[in-house]
């Protein structure tokens, strides 16, 4: 393994297949479990970051089958179309279960995944929704320095990841079926309200829906959104696409420019992006100080009955908590 | 000072004004902060708690001026008509910052707060929201092992309260003023999708936007909220009333009871209780190990800094929080 510094210029510098390598090299450098590497990805981070921030950080999520895959090889090539390079990273949060991600298969993406423009790489395949966060995180940044000014997180509409995603991009888009109405159990608690924009895809499939779908979401985002404090001028916009048919991609990205325009103009990009940081920082701190105290011996000697009493309503939980907080202590 | 294990005895076994006295001093001794006091607190909350669970818990909030308080005193004198003992809780996020609780005002409540059956307890007046609603879990469950059997726990609809309220109590109430739609920005994030009931208050002041809002909002509940999941066959319900002119109540109260009916039937009320209960462990736990790991000197040393270079870009967030984390292990 090369030097982190110098693996550092390859990413930055080093042009076509070397640099693609590099990229790779690096990503896997990133996401190694080995305490030896993480003192290099750390090295390898930092001379990195002065080259990163320059992207535009999309986020995307939606159910299995609504077409994301389709989507984002219609809006890869447009995107490159217009002179852009576009890396595609993403958090598969079951990836960690089937030992393997079928999200970041590249076949989903024939012509993307080819071209030498873009850059897909798959989930991390191991560890929990915050390691495999992490290392998302850290991999936007190696694409970034190395020169990808469009990069897409994906994620599957299953589970918390989400949220992992909304708070690592500057805009989170949620794809719907045009199915809405009683049948749209499917979004979660809490991500509709992360949604800068809605897309309808297949809308194609049954116009009538998509309509119906535009129109509820519409007044939906219009009850259950906070605009005029998050997202300044901008009010989340639902638009309908059909990603097989390759319509409505350049009325997505017009939209997509429109809140890039508002958000940056009322500086919210970098404050957003400065927000992340921080609460991405005690995200990973807290996670490290749950992880210490559950492995801390007296606390694995007590919990397991602490946990039947708080659950069978004979301890307080408060009592619970406390007895668990000064036996770590007392034992330290 | 009575012992704890007395002043148990005198709480649940107590009549009329010995017993108020021997909750307000229950109360007085789990809000206090002293250390010798919290031991007899423990003590006191383990003899109280076999004799709890038996009580409704019923969660209201809205914004101010949306009439919670009359609404509460209608509510409360109509459950006591019943032969209910109503107890009212409040937490006031602001009441830390003001020193003093205005939600938990008697003088809200004339008639209420006179009632031999009725028990109004303002806001404990500091500690964070986590304290806070600590307080006032347990405040609950001196309530209930007095006999109160329906505890109505009130917050007002800004700040982070509701999520509390909700996790306390076996039904969440959301009360709305008749002008949905694009007025509704007041709605925080992700409080709607706590709604198990939303209740339009002062419907009779606009007719016809009452029945609009009622019409929006149960179109929005049914994108937003996960029914047949953490509900069973519960779907969210949108009611009209007017506290003021003291319709709906009975109305109101038959949904809570439906809702009860159901969820118990289901054996979903005692899951979301045990539920509650380890999620409101691992919050205090979780707030103990921030707090000391906030306090620990070599964190104090670093922490300034590193939150400046990671909010400017120079330092990615996950190495700040290994670093963070390192220290804090190296120098114990």
């Amino acid at each position: 393994m090369n030097s982190p510094l110098a693996l550092a210029e390859q990413v930055r510098c080093g042009t076509a297949v070397p640099q693609r390598r590099a990229i790779a090299k690096a990503i896997t450098l990133l996401e190694s479990t080995r305490t030896d590497h993480r003192a290099q990805a750390d090295e390898l981070l930092t001379a990195l970051l002065p080259h990163t921030g320059q992207a535009f950080r999309l986020g995307l999520s939606g159910v299995p089958g609504v077409g994301k895959s389709t989507f984002i090889e219609a809006l890869g090539l447009y995107l490159i179309a217009l002179g852009h390079r576009v890396a595609v990273l993403t958090i598969d949060p079951s990836s960690s279960v089937s030992g393997g991600s079928i999200l970041g298969d590249k076949t989903r993406m024939e012509r993307l995944s080819v071209h030498e423009k873009a850059y897909i790489r798959p989930s991390p395949s191991s560890g929990t929704l915050g390691g495999v966060a992490e290392k998302t995180r850290e991999a936007m940044l190696v694409c970034e320095a190395a020169g990808y000014d469009i990069v897409i997180v994906e994620t599957v509409g299953v589970g918390q990841s989400e949220t992992a995603v909304a708070g690592m991009t500057d805009m989170f888009v949620l794809m719907q079926l045009p199915n809405a109405g009683d049948d749209l159990q499917a979004i979660k608690k809490g991500v509709m309200e992360l949604a800068d924009l809605v897309a309808i895809n297949k809308a194609d499939l049954d116009p009538d829906a998509a309509v119906r779908a535009q129109a509820q979401i519409t007044s939906a985002l219009r009850l259950f959104t906070q605009h005029g404090r998050d997202r300044g001028q901008w009010m989340p916009q639902v638009l309908q696409l059909s990603a097989l048919r390759n319509t409505g991609v350049d009325a997505f990205w017009a939209a997509v420019d429109r809140f890039r325009g508002i958000q940056a103009a009322e500086g919210r990009l970098q404050a957003r992006r400065r927000q992340q940081a921080l609460a991405w920082m005690w995200e990973r701190i807290e996670a490290g100080l749950k992880q210490d105290f559950r492995q801390h011996p007296a606390v694995q000697a007590l919990l397991p009955q602490l946990t039947v009493d708080v659950e069978a309503g004979r301890l307080p939980a408060s009592t619970a908590a406390r007895h668990l907080l000064a036996a770590r202590t007392q034992a330290a």
